[in-house]
């Protein structure tokens, strides 16, 4: 059993990585913090955990580093930008592994990070170190690293389906335009009017337009796939559901194509490309037939759905991701993360 | 008081129409008509209509075109598309005005009929004769007109953010992406396991992609306005609310900008544009500051939100728009265009 | 036209008076009140009044009972207990008429006031000048008040369906229960995480188990019908609906029934008490058939749905209702109460 | 391994079934028959289990007894009343072992199924031999039976909560009355117009007033317990969520209490009681503290949450309790049966 703790486990990312690591079948749950809940037991706080004993005995406590480097050999921080390098950083020269939820590490660039979150990176030295945890993308990385950045979740749904097409080269880098929803768990559980029931509730709505933050590590690793300066264009929409996304991907095929024939061979090619890459993939799940993605088919799971069409009337690849925001975009992706850095099974505590 | 009557009003749209029309002071409903309901009275199939007097007395009767002709000097038809001409017809013989809600008379050419809509077209003749029934558009046309074709709801939301914007030659004509999301309303009052509650609750996904029936209209009203043959891509999502649809446009300016002097030269264009075209339309509300549509913010009434930013990272213009499906994507445009046929203000019982 | 001052128009009640009074053909909004609000308009803070020109116009300002005395002869208060009482106290001694949507004026007696919201009353010599705002019940006492107490939404519809059968000693006054559900919109416009999207979609809980403070007004208004004290049980629950009451009682009759033909007589007393005291109210549908309450028929309407069933294998009177806890349970009340205040017709603006 | 199959796996409680068994350890789904699916596999029908490579596999079959017997040991049957024991008959004879989610053997009198089903009962032989499958009261009959029947949705909320006092002597045997609000999910996968999103999203509703067909196993297992017959007051509602059900009971304690200390003295007794009933359960949830049951505690776990309050105004005691209708109130339920038939531990695959 590996000793884990979670930094900041009262928010939705926390609560979910609680959730996930109770049934883990190699992980021991030793530590648990937040501040607002610090002396209550985990299951006084999530009732709905009540039926775990670890629930029922195990306190949150106050975040304290040194302690929780006694107490773990992994931890997680699921913790505001800014805030999780400062608990990164002491945590990692006591010799912990860290998986960090926040956006803190998932960034080549101290630059881009202050562009996208208005202040200087809290720990610039540690940006060289960490792994951009998309297990698909960085397995290897991820396997012998100290330091996980596990992606946003919009920004999971944008790369899983856009970087082999754009590897293959099937895709133009440029004019790529990504048309996002999400559930309101994707706010966090921010306590503020726009996510009250009654102003969701009946309500659908575009925000962050046009620059919203996730961009900034979305470019970055189109960019490096494509081996060019990518610029996406990036709108996101907030829906009346808890947990979810759907992202619309608008596409231009490398080689145009004119006819039937060339539409056919085209769609043999991106087949084939999402085949090789995602085949042997536990938690991707290409979509056959009519069969279009759906947040209900995702939702509380690892999965990710991909489908995609070819329009004869305009030439264009479209391609339809989703996943559920706080699992395979937040929490299970990191879980998954555990796995790999483990040697656990990837699919252990996922399924 | 002008003589109505409703044909189908046991739909969605029907049931919007029957709404508008009871507390509309110019307009006394006659007759409705519905196979299913005949011989029950209006409150008694929708019991939120019981406080009217009107919807008390008034009884559900099998749609017979010679009846509705005595009752009624303007028929509002709430049919499938196919079956709404088959009325139309006879009625219009017989000297009624007719605001049709379905396909039937949308478009132009019989052949994109056909294209669209999988079978021959029952009417071609009456083609020439029909007005597209997009007020702040074909405003003069309507109010001549003895058969109006009320427009879709996606179309609406994409045409009139557009349309200025294609005549001004402020944006291209090529390239055009309308990525839509729409309450459950928008598929009709339709009994299939695809629109069940628990189906829908909590779920999220796109269909019909890549040909929707919708993009014949609004590709046949934007190439009038460009003046030439355009074609769009577009993608309809269905999302858990009862009512409303936000429309999101990824729209290429016709004069690239560098620097902020060219975005802001461009931005005053559009401003410009919108201003001088819905500057005094009461239905079409240009939002301001950061404000950004909400299908909650119209639900239930006649009104369009719409919203812009230039994006200087990607040389693009984002439009937004948001109205409810069953008003201004449906019903409450229809009763606009009978105020402009009749001569009422037009803002009688749309307020 | 009168001229109407509504203070504390930022929250859920008091947006949903400004939407009935915008389109009231007797009311001018004169002024909003907001501390947080204040220098802006109505139609910026609430986007979707943005069609009304008063809207536009309007801004809201930092509450000032002197002015507000200058400004209008009617004021609404829609603030919080205990803060009312100290803004009625001043207008009326400036002779404006209040009608208070708060707990402040609705009870008799300062001690049950007490007992229940756990603070002295701030203005106990005005409780014995204030009027119950039922209108149903206190309609002439309505006419002549100065200072009118909406009652609460729970109160309203508990009190409507049993007033009658009590009054006409159809029912015991012993063992009354009153199970409720209600719309999160009951709960204000509070900013705290109960209330947030995720915690209350795909959740349905009791609350406030077993003493909910609307059991004072609800115990007093009994008590004065049965002619002697009577105590209830009362369980609210909060559902994921914008809006909405649905509260199911549990009644014994006084006059025990035993065969088909005692139920066969019953059931026309309680018909004929029911006809006899709703059946020329405007607001009050008496259901018939089969037809039961259902918070979609009276959203957004001033409503009130009554169905009851005598079940003869427990001798019992079941007795539900719908209403809108906005309108009919607050501020359509309001509004209703202000014609007959003024001498309107009584549906004028409610229908 | 044992050799599983669902007869009827296209409905919610199949497709339930179906998701628990694909994931217990001592379970190997053997086939899932369905007369509109057959011949697809689990993951086309249900492409939220795509990740499960046994649901790759198994394709859904046309319900033939001789072959299900064939193929496995225990048969769970998910089919409408009436139906079920059509199968239960040969499956029997054939020696398989029965879980029914049927109402067909839950009752020991065919009068009393004939009284609320409306038809007489199929195979009245067999009710002699069913075991009501309520685990935490018939464990040691559910160990060693042949044909087990699955309690209802509501029941399981009702019984639950109510068996502990009313053996103990602790409340009345009359009077009760049960008021529940149910998720949509507990009409079944029905098509039908009532259960539309459009219908049930701001939508609350009571139904089957004052005669629910659950009354009868309900009064069958109190009376049971209370040695006497009992007939109840129950009172389903239908609200928009997905899942779960919170049902408020109203029940007069045997001890009328008139002071402080009498109440302290009954608490005491209610808390040993369902202490020493419940304490060491693993799916009753005994809440403490200032908790009351919430539907999203227990949504997709087989958990049952039970609080309570002596109310020292009426003198009642007011029991709450929440469980999910798909899982604790259905095939969670049969699962937990399964475990306690085949002698494995209780909570596998349930946790």
């Amino acid at each position: 059993m590996k000793k884990i703790a979670i930094v900041g486990a009262s928010g939705y990312s926390g609560e979910e990585l609680v959730r996930l690591l109770l049934s883990h079948p190699h992980a021991e749950l030793t530590a648990v913090t937040s501040r607002q809940y610090a002396g209550q037991t985990v299951a006084q706080v999530f009732p709905k955990f009540g039926s775990h004993s670890r629930a029922r005995a195990l306190r949150f406590s106050e975040p304290k580093p040194e302690l929780l480097a006694k107490q773990a050999e992994v931890v997680f921080l699921a913790l505001p930008h800014g805030v999780a390098a400062e608990f990164a950083v002491p945590l990692l020269q006591m010799g912990c592994h860290i998986i960090d939820l926040s956006a803190d590490f998932r960034l080549r660039s101290a630059a881009v990070y202050k562009d996208f979150y208005a202040h200087d990176h809290p720990a610039p030295d540690l940006l060289a170190r960490a792994v951009y945890g998309l297990p698909e993308l960085y397995r290897a990385e991820i396997a012998k690293s100290t330091l996980i950045a596990a992606p946003g979740c919009y920004p999971t749904s944008v790369l899983l389906p856009v970087l082999p097409l754009l590897k293959a080269r099937l895709i133009k880098s440029t004019g790529i335009i990504a048309n996002s929803l999400s559930g309101v768990s994707g706010a966090g559980r921010k306590v503020e009017a726009d996510y009250l029931f009654v102003e969701c509730n009946e309500s659908a709505r575009p925000y962050a337009v046009p620059k919203h933050r996730h961009l900034s590590e979305i470019e970055q690793e189109l960019s490096i796939a494509a081996g060019v300066p990518v610029t996406i264009q990036f709108t996101p929409h907030l829906i009346p559901i808890n947990r979810g996304i759907i992202t619309t991907l608008y596409l231009a095929p490398e080689q145009h194509f004119t006819d039937a024939r060339g539409l056919e061979q085209l769609a043999g090619q991106v087949a084939a490309c999402y085949q090789s890459t995602y085949g042997n993939e536990p938690f991707v799940r290409l979509l056959e037939g009519k069969a279009l993605p759906d947040t209900k088919n995702v939702a509380g799971t690892n999965a990710i759905e991909i489908a995609w069409r070819l329009d004869p009337r305009t030439g264009r690849l479209v391609v339809m991701s989703s996943l559920d925001n706080l699992v395979k975009g937040a929490s299970g992706q990191a879980v998954q993360s555990l796995n790999i850095l483990c040697g656990f099974p990837e699919t252990d505590g996922l399924m």
